[in-house]
């Protein structure tokens, strides 16, 4: 059971705070959709942007109430006044009144240092410029005003009485939270949670939030140290994207509170909407998402050492925290070299429950490590892997015979000068046929001609959509000569799968790829019509 | 001052639990070339693998005492007996004793959970198992043996006497170190400081390690509480790679203790090395670096937002937690979409500390902003940033002028099916150049003949060597006809750098790349002769 007071909200700033990552840059439209997945997760508060720092963000204001979220409430970011300014004459607080936000976060300085070197005004105006912001947003827009002390630890270590004068100054002024950042995300547990002690004691009516930055490995643990002090919301990113080391990963800080501390952050049932809502994250944010993220990571369930997977078929457990259905991710068995025959036969139970035969178990490891000393790799490949399994159980037969595929025109002369044009020759449904296409790359025409071939005599190909195409050298030390491994990750409706391929040559790598991922696309249509 | 208590022993696992995670396959000279390298980061143990398990690992122990580390002992790890076999008749044990190892680690069961369904003896017969193990490695080898406590804290919760009374039964027969693992990495610093203080109770003389992983996003705050709770050794790998959710971070725990607890990890002055040693791992575990990771990441002190960027000019500790270069890192100003004129003056204030022409600076900033929105990223390309900022300051001359490239007979048919051909023809140095060259694959094809068409006029060119070919798909809603970018790393002697191109056609956009590296490194070679 959680109570009220184990209600924790969970204020997201990913579109903002999260913005600042290297190689993030989202559009208008990915805020929008990003921000209607955050509601389906079930966060509080959504903050949208920074209206007074460039116009994207003012539109995105414009557009997000036509979302009709159902839960969320969205907050526009902003600053204490200019120095110089008084409120009412500040572009920046003016847009905050004018934003059709449910409400506002304002940050402002706490460290005596950013006062005197960063902002270059008094001590004593710095509180008055907090004061007299927070005061004026509070009467003009009649909505909920966030303080975020900036740099809260650090100035308290700096200066205690003078950092905590700042938070009395919020409070006074009637801010509705008072939020302790930890901006440079160098702060210990300990700091954290005799800092909190200390600023209870100077607004005990005011609720207190936490929002820190990984920058010592320590984000996770200091939101925790600061929700056990006694903060009741807590500020972060998804995916802890953010600028240096990122923000706290709100992922980790979601399953480890309400897993392990009782407490409530999302509606009832939608912590297993957790792992998907990260990787539409990661995919919104064009980023590669990590292997091995706490939680929702595709290999946070991994399994892959040999005694590790027989103790987990004798009980889960043995070798998992929380269990994997809990956060919506799953568990995986990995094939690889080490893995030994208790990991295949585990990978294959679910669909091949019966197989005992040595010999064929015995052929497919042999394969596995014949080709992962190639630089093939199957730990990511399971479509590919299928294929694999399926020749040396017999229940596999080519769709068609390749006779050969050429690319012509790739260069820079003449007309057209990217279109580049492939033939592929090949024997299918006993006719030979022989078709050419243009694309604009030597990949996208042979994929083209390849399609062109096949989809008369196997029409669900048409369906098939494209998602990802990776490619990665495998052994450097040959320069441009090196082999390379192309992934590709193909949709097939709502299934999707990775094949590939490696080469020295990216053509023949890419090529080898999309050869494995039209069989596999035909092999399971013909098993739904059977 | 460190004083002896201040002494925190560091226990390497990279070759041994690193290599269970998802990815990760080492070569035996792999093994050895990052024994090398910890050893001269400054590590007390290297644990260099599980001689009873495979092959590669035994050789491994044959080969290493021939490197003569300065510093690091090298350890083997194995397992208790087998509950069926008596110690001297134990295949793992005597591996163990006939190893060429400074000392041993092995494992064995805390958890009653796991003695009785995945081990499957009674408890008493699991504490002899431990016990006569360590007793007769002790024997047999007169070197230290530790011993690691599977699952001691998940046992402890379970049934504490059981789990103390195994850590009893392996310091009653003489281990030298008792190591609490977390091993499902999902125990709390609470949970971790409680179950520290009864371990401490139940062996008084006997030094005690933490080896966790980082299931629940807390290895790094639980391994800093261990210590703080009395653990004087920390068990971990390089950047955090292992299985799952991967072991603690050793980087990101050394450089905590060193700089923020006053501990003594490495020798004195190692900590600068903690940079290059992290990206020497990632480079031999074929892994990509995260860019995020804390002290040691490329974006670990890395400045975008332009408030940030403007303090920073100001006093470097209002947005850095520590200096950078403590641990051998540097800042990085990055220029991109948010970033405004006071980042660009900032990253170009080291080379061209005059630079004020309002033109210029405009230029450059338009022609980043233009090409982004196709798809450039500049974050990640200095090599390509320097080009174009020379450009538009007109301190550049292009080197050759291209007429054309083309490639060849791609395809399956004919013999020397992968084998392609490149044209290339250029005019350089007043002459008209033709060249064609052959190679595995179109990239390499064209770039052996664009090397051959410039290195008699551009010696300095037969220096660059490939460090690194990466391809990634800007906008995968186009399918194979989607842009990718692709990144180029070159060394040339001690520097490296790094060119992009973007294209539909990955062969144009590697060629922009291309082309690009030659360019900058002409250019530099230019500078170095005036």
């Amino acid at each position: 059971m959680t109570t009220s007071s184990d209600q924790i909200e969970i204020y997201d700033t990913t579109l903002r705070d999260g913005g600042q990552a290297l190689g993030v840059n989202l559009s208008l439209a990915d805020k929008l959709e990003l921000s209607r997945q955050l509601d389906w997760l079930g966060v509080s508060y959504i903050e949208g942007g920074w209206p007074g720092s460039n116009p994207k963000d003012a539109g995105y204001f414009e557009e997000v109430p036509k979302l009709e979220l159902e839960r969320a409430k969205v907050f526009a970011f902003g600053s204490t006044r200019h120095q110089r300014n008084a409120p009412a004459n500040d572009p920046n607080l003016i847009q905050l009144v004018q934003s059709r936000a449910d409400g506002c976060c304002i940050f402002g300085k706490t460290w005596d240092l950013h006062v005197t070197d960063a902002l270059r005004v008094s001590l004593q105006d710095n509180l008055e410029m907090i004061g007299s912001s927070v005061e004026f947003l509070k009467e003009r827009t009649g909505k909920p005003v966030f303080y975020d002390a900036e740099h809260f630890f650090d100035g308290f270590l700096a200066n205690p009485d003078y950092a905590l004068s700042t938070l009395a100054a919020a409070a006074k002024a009637g801010a509705d939270r008072l939020i302790l950042c930890d901006t440079n995300g160098g702060a210990l547990p300990e700091q954290v949670q005799r800092a909190i002690a200390a600023a209870q004691s100077v607004a005990p009516g005011v609720p207190l939030g936490i929002h820190v930055h990984n920058d010592g490995g320590l984000a996770v643990a200091n939101t925790l140290a600061a929700v056990q002090a006694g903060c009741t919301q807590v500020q972060g990113t998804m995916n802890g994207v953010g600028e240096r080391c990122g923000n706290v990963d709100l992922t980790s800080v979601i399953a480890n509170l309400e897993l392990k501390f009782g407490k409530r952050c999302l509606p009832e049932g939608h912590l297993a909407r957790l792992t998907e809502l990260s990787r539409i994250v990661w995919e919104r944010l064009n980023l590669t998402a990590p292997l091995n993220q706490p939680y929702v990571g595709k290999s946070a369930f991994a399994h892959k050492g040999g005694i590790h997977v027989s103790a987990m078929q004798r009980n889960q457990r043995t070798y998992e925290h929380v269990v994997p259905e809990s956060v919506g991710n799953t568990r995986r068995i990995l094939i690889s070299e080490m893995s030994g025959r208790s990991n295949l036969v585990a990978k294959l139970a679910n669909r091949y429950p019966n197989l005992r035969d040595e010999a064929v178990l015995s052929g497919i490891l042999n394969e596995v490590q014949d080709r992962e000393n190639q630089g093939y790799s199957y730990e990511g490949a399971d479509g590919s892997f299928d294929l694999l399994v399926r020749r040396h159980l017999g229940e596999w037969s080519a769709a068609f015979e390749l006779l050969y595929y050429r690319v012509h025109g790739i260069g820079t002369a003449g007309e057209d000068a990217h279109t580049v044009e492939a033939t592929v020759k090949l024997n299918v449904a006993g006719e030979t046929r022989l078709c050419a296409a243009e694309g604009n790359g030597p990949v996208d025409a042979l994929s083209h001609a390849l399609w062109q071939a096949l989809t008369p005599a196997f029409p669900t190909l048409s369906k098939l959509h494209l998602v990802d195409y990776k490619v990665r050298v495998v052994n450097s030390s040959d320069g441009t000569a090196a082999k390379v491994r192309v992934l590709v990750e193909y949709t097939h409706g709502t299934h999707s799968f990775t094949t590939l391929g490696v080469s020295e040559n990216i053509i023949e790598a890419s090529w080898q790829a999309l050869v494995d991922a039209v069989e596999y696309a035909i092999q399971r249509g013909r098993e739904k019509r059977a």
